[in-house]
């Protein structure tokens, strides 16, 4: 049974954003489903479809979602594997509220929490990845390699500038 | 069927708060319940117990809870009978946390949210009182008689002041 | 004597917003009215509405306000009837302010505070509508059927997307 | 007739707080008058006491309140007098909440908003006074004689350091 | 001698917020004269200004200034005339940092601190008004008039809405 | 290889609180070492034993620090096995500084962030297991064993109240 | 050996800011270098770069980096030389998250922290050069005649102005 | 003519605080002065002293404030030597208020803000002796000793810890 990343998220509205995880997962090879589904408009949905996914090989679960962000709780409340949220900035508040939503889950119900949009979508991803990894030492290797060619971009970057006075 | 109020919170830690709505709606003959359940460690029993009580007569909802506060918001995912929610101030943030995450419900998933702590218990005991006076005028006189009761302390406690210079 | 909602504002800035509520009671079939008054600028008239309005058959009051927002703490000074507050994310605070204002009234005063802006303004009337179902079966059906259409619309959201890797 | 600065607060629990202001003015010999008035438990009485104080010459409000702090802004919306507001640190958000109710009030409708606490109640007196000194130069002079002595009071602290290493 | 209003500002940015204030002043028939200084860049003319401004007749200050918001408290330091705050929403913070500098003055020096921006402006105008109006009971009378229209314009914003469904 | 957990810390004041992390994996029977090592004080002792630790099996790391709270990003940049980490509530801004500057790492440098305090000490021990699940039959049934407790606990708190009126 | 200032950013999209920094050195005539370096994507080239750049001469400092801001806590961690940060308001928190992250030091590895955004990135240049300023009597009077233009262009900004009523 | 520090505090219940810059300063064997001097209600006494004491030799300025802290901007104002703020965390909003008052200075003006409370008391001293290093080489080799006395004391603590399960 092939291991693989469910992203979730609880509004089509969160698609773009949440494309950033899926495009890293395909970048280093790790298969990935992406969902619609929301805690509290479709709640059993959701919970039916975490059973079923960690029933056909799902490892890490990366949820999305702003405002009041419920989604990865309620996900945690269903599964003992990993799961990781991405507060979504989305409202007035730009985010301070699915923020504190996401991370300040209760002792005993864990979510990994990630930076707000495509900065924590990105690090879901990667996350994610790492977490595979532990048992996949060819997926540590493409990580490896994916850091280095950040550092590289990096220094080509500082190379590029006209440096002093 | 007699309607009654449901009270539910995340953890016993909030009972001595939420005690304040027990004793409001004691106070206006309201029928009550308290229970103890958790949306996240015991979704299950959370979402039979709203099913049931709504059965059994339960016309609004009150929930509290702490931190990434998500009870209110499970319950409202559950019954479309009134839930208010009552953010607990206990962790560090003091209450900023579960205040967003009971307040910030997407469209179509409602919670009526009170202030933090034992001003919101009492709240949303007397909110869930006018609630169910719609449909029970001699509870609507009770409400009045207790506002009016309120107005006449703040009358006495004015008078029991040394006023001018 | 047909009961209704009566949807305040304290500018008509706040109109574009609070047609969201509107809208809703529309579709579920709830009467309602849409009135400016401040309760700054027209205390007066804002008050001698609402005596009047209950008269008629107001059972819900919906206020929306941004900034120091105190049309709602207001307007449950004067009546013993739910009122529901919408903040509006008006100014450069983004809502802040209006959220703070609006929910943390204090013991006896209840305001049943929802989500800043167009959320906020939705979840008002979902929110109304539930009220006044505790006492009309009918209302409560439309309000179920409701949920249905949002669940299903997330589910052929879900259907449109290429889930998988 | 004699000015007078009105002293009102909310609730008894403000007392403390606000005998700051009381002894400041006192102390400047101005006159004043305490009073606990709450905007939303005791409206009408509220409204009442603002007309008759300022026909017996009060020509400044003071007002203290916690949480959602409307009691200066309804004060405002009834006279055309200076009102100066102290937002009271009570409850779990330390004032946050106290003081953006207090200042962000909307155009027309001015608050003169103080620190929250006890350096608020200070200077709300010290801007009541100066506000009444336009018109009295005495007052003007104890002012600048107060002034002095605080800065006497800095030197003298200054003084018993051991300064340098 | 004629009293007047002085209004400062830090910074020509803020030019265009503070016509609010000169607007409404020359519309109240408030003489007033407007001055670019800064606390931190020109702290001895702004000092000379004060004092001269005074013994010209200025009776109340208004101070306009963002970010890390000095000025009105630099005013305050220098002249127990009423200083009014007006924080200006400039920068990334939105106005919380020049809020916060404004209002949090420590006991014995007085800022009565506006709402951000625009709104702030208008209400500095209108509260300096009032505190001239202490003693000009013409001024007092173009006061109750403004409030009035203010009222009759929200009074026909009302009358144009098709009001109930 | 047998593979652990290393919890380090940037205090020894952060020690009791990571003790809640250390319980709950010896609870679950998942090997871990403690480490208090410094961001800014011992840089290079840190990079070192995260090279060393990861050659001996680390493959989770949990980090935990106060204020501007660096240690899980800085542990992040060095290696690509999973890093946890809780942001401690210490210092006057109660922890909304380190929850910042743990979460908001920038894309490609991930670090997965639990609550403020012991919930989140706790929760990256629970986190922490699930990661080593993945690969871990036999530790994948003891959290669900543990998950059970915990929701047996709501219940037994649940059945000791006395519920309703 | 010349003493400069290097000016070092974890993005190149910092770049725009921070040329803000350069153009003040240039015209004070304080040599500089310019350099992009990650704290998290290039842990050792920012090592290296510290040490030797500290050699050729480096006596202060500029680091500016976006939401958790750790690279001028982790410049401080390697120099003893004086450090300046400037946090930048990238993201959606507007920079509460890089001014925290960066502010907030442990004592023994100081930051000293200007403004957000342009504003800090120009002070951090005028503190680096009254920094390199005690050693360099010819630069402190160079900045003295900057603070004089700076003064004199509030002088001519306030004369353009029609002032009063 | 001897360089020092001179510390300056805005009221005597910030001294205890403060004692920490002065207690590093004398372990590093760096000459300074401690004053109690108010922006506010000392304005030409702190303006006289800033002269005087760079006259003398005063080459770092350390400024510490609560509140709406100005003293720190003040000072920067009215002198081109470094100037260092601490904010205070004293009142009910814990330092937000005096964090944001020191900090985001406007362009020209620059104060090197450190940590809230006692950190940023000692990390204001330490940066102090880092900028009169820069001209006094045996400075520079106490600090680099401080420092590693620092980085011992935390192995200290660690090799104190039973480490491991």
């Amino acid at each position: 049974m092939r291991h693989f990343v469910a992203i979730l998220m609880g509004s089509d509205s969160d698609y773009e954003v949440m494309l950033e995880s899926a495009n890293i997962l395909k970048k280093l090879d790790v298969a990935y489903e992406l969902k619609i589904t929301s805690a509290h408009r479709t709640p059993d949905i959701t919970k039916a479809y975490i059973k079923e996914a960690e029933d056909r090989g799902c490892r890490v679960f990366i949820a999305a979602a702003g405002l009041a962000a419920h989604l990865a709780g309620a996900i945690s409340a269903q599964t003992l594997r990993p799961v990781l949220g991405v507060p979504i900035d989305s409202g007035p508040l730009k985010g301070l509220d699915s923020l504190l939503s996401t991370v300040q889950m209760p002792a005993g119900v864990p979510v990994g929490t990630l930076a707000l949009g495509k900065a924590g979508a990105r690090n879901a991803a990667f996350l994610a990845a790492s977490i595979l990894a532990v048992a996949d030492d060819e997926l540590h290797q493409r990580l490896l390699a994916e850091r280095k060619a950040q550092a590289d971009k990096v220094v080509e970057k500082d190379s590029q500038l006209g440096h002093s006075s």
